[in-house]
């Protein structure tokens, strides 16, 4: 066995990649860099679609670098491992989720909140390390250092886990970190969309008593008899809203666009936070007695740090907890696309992407 | 003794008071009801002067009640307690600030927060038990139930507690109450009023490195050199902005009007806190990446409880810390409200009430 033998290959994958700001993907065939002494190689088997993906790939935030292979609630099979590798083994299933890299030096890295570094790398359209574009899990394979991979317990069905990834510790991580989760909590979750509906999954299985707030009764079935809600409120019905006046400890806000907040803010008691975990760049209001009054917040929440996946993962295998689904195949992510952006999808599609043939349109 | 001479009395008192919403005061003569079994009656001898006397004479938040006596940094000197009080006696320096009554049933009042208390009555411009208008500082005396009664520690000096009361008790509070009462903090005063001006001085006092910011620099020389901030930020100075991003724990926003709030937040580093203390019905507005980024947190603090303002009377006597005023006569108060409109006040005035004649313009 020769030396050449022995050293890493590099492998040639394909993914599909939108090339311009219309967000329209099609295949892409790229070169993954050797696995090094760090890092896994993993076949991706599934992976969910998040709204992120579609503002990146239409380039909302005014970062994307193209191509841009989107993809970031990855479950996959670990193909290879190197040398430093001890967590994984070949065979295992694994999960990746927003971010695959971090500076490991800082106030946030150094306390176990990675997903805080003001060098964190995005699992895609961003730079890795060794100058490359990061590029996501709608791909064939990705290389992903150790430290961004989780282990998916036995016994989870996989395309079920992949919400989790991203939707599901985007989620559970401020309910942890802010002590909330615990039974007896009165919670309220605004936007019934793919993080949502998994924010009235996770918040029943801690126990909590949920109110789903919405612009209109239209998921009102859904959400009390498919997602055991215990409440839903029409934000625009003064006499329940106002009935609801100081009754919650929390509010997860996962709107990613513009809403006024003060008919949400009354509805929270005496300290009680509203949490908002989708990002926009349009502006929020609010007046300040809403805050003075009962001691409220409004606190940002960003995914969830390696350790918070690794516990919700474990937290939703004892609770039994499943994500609601439409599995997809990856030539259909165009329209999934568009389908998400008129929010037509219960509640998140998941691309089958090993049972997809990547590399035709 | 027959039993009319054991029944207290009710006293007859003059105060300033306005009588409509132009806010101008003048001499107003009511009467105080009984002193009961739980009540401390008190000659008022210094009464501070706050923003909130202002806005509520001239009717800013809409609940004035007239004719209306302002007033909450009350210090003065017990004449007479009911008989179930024990914690006063007769000729004990006291203060009362911005509460005299709550519910004593509610969450926040069982947890000793009763300052969150929906129930609670203001000390002016409010209703009390007995349906009587409650009246403040500004008068000759006042009645207040003990429990909204706090003894001046030995040796402070009186007229420069009298800012502790609202003014102190407001900074102390939220600094306290979320673990910001340690030396090493970073702390952000924003506004340089009476209450700003206190956010420094405690700050400081807690062991804090304090930076002031402001529109301009014309208050750099006082912030630095009397107040003794570290730094001083002018809000306008993109470069030097920009270099203290990230780098502060808490920022105490006193600013009771409308202002951009991303500026600040741009400051606020890990788990940085934004803590709103002026009140104020002007929409302030900012975008949700502000917050996600770094789990920033936009933070409603309203004045502390009586608990958190005996705990700051003994923190301040203990520090040798003492309030920046300008003791006036009660017949300056209509002046003294327009410079306070001006800002044009170092930095809190306090009225010497009891050396003032009341009941002549």
């Amino acid at each position: 066995m020769d030396s050449s033998e022995e050293a890493p290959r590099r492998t040639t994958t394909t993914g599909w990649a939108a090339r311009d700001s219309s967000g329209v993907l099609s295949p892409y065939t790229y070169t993954l860099r050797k696995t090094g002494t760090e890092d896994v190689l993993i076949k991706v088997l599934f992976c969910g679609v998040c709204h992120t993906d579609l503002f990146n790939v239409k380039n909302h935030f005014g970062i994307t670098r193209y191509p841009a292979v989107p993809g970031h609630e990855v479950v996959g099979e670990v193909l290879e491992v190197g040398s430093d590798v001890t967590k994984f083994t070949v065979g295992d299933k694994v999960g990746v989720g927003y971010l695959v890299g971090c500076c490991r030096n800082c106030r946030p890295c150094t306390s176990g909140e990675e997903q805080y570094c003001k060098k964190k790398i995005y699992t895609f359209s961003d730079v890795y390390t060794d100058g490359q574009l990061t590029q996501g899990g709608f791909a064939d394979s990705m290389i992903v250092d150790h430290k961004f991979v989780v282990k998916i317990p036995e016994g989870m069905v996989l395309e079920q886990a992949a919400p989790l990834l991203c939707a599901g510790v985007t989620v559970y991580s401020p309910l942890s970190h802010f002590g909330l989760n615990k039974s007896g909590v009165r919670g309220g979750i605004l936007g019934l969309g793919g993080v949502g509906h998994m924010g009235v999954k996770i918040a029943k299985a801690m126990g909590h008593h949920v109110t789903v707030i919405s612009s209109s009764d239209k998921k009102k079935a859904e959400a009390m008899e498919h997602l055991g809600a215990d409440e839903y409120l029409v934000s625009s019905d003064a006499t329940r809203m106002q009935e609801a006046a100081d009754s919650l400890d929390y509010i997860l806000d996962t709107v990613p666009a513009f809403h006024p907040l003060e008919p949400y803010l009354s509805l929270l008691g005496f300290g009680g936070k509203l949490i908002l975990i989708g990002a926009s760049n349009a502006p929020l209001q609010f007046v300040s007695p809403m805050l003075l009054r009962g001691r409220r917040s409004i606190i940002g929440s960003f995914i969830g740090s390696m350790k918070e996946a690794e516990e919700m993962l474990e937290f939703c295998k004892e609770k039994g907890l499943s994500s609601m689904i439409e599995v997809i195949q990856m030539d259909y992510i165009n329209t999934a696309f568009q389908r998400l952006e008129n929010n037509d999808v219960k509640y998140r599609f998941v691309v089958d992407v090993a049972g997809s043939e990547l590399q035709h349109q």
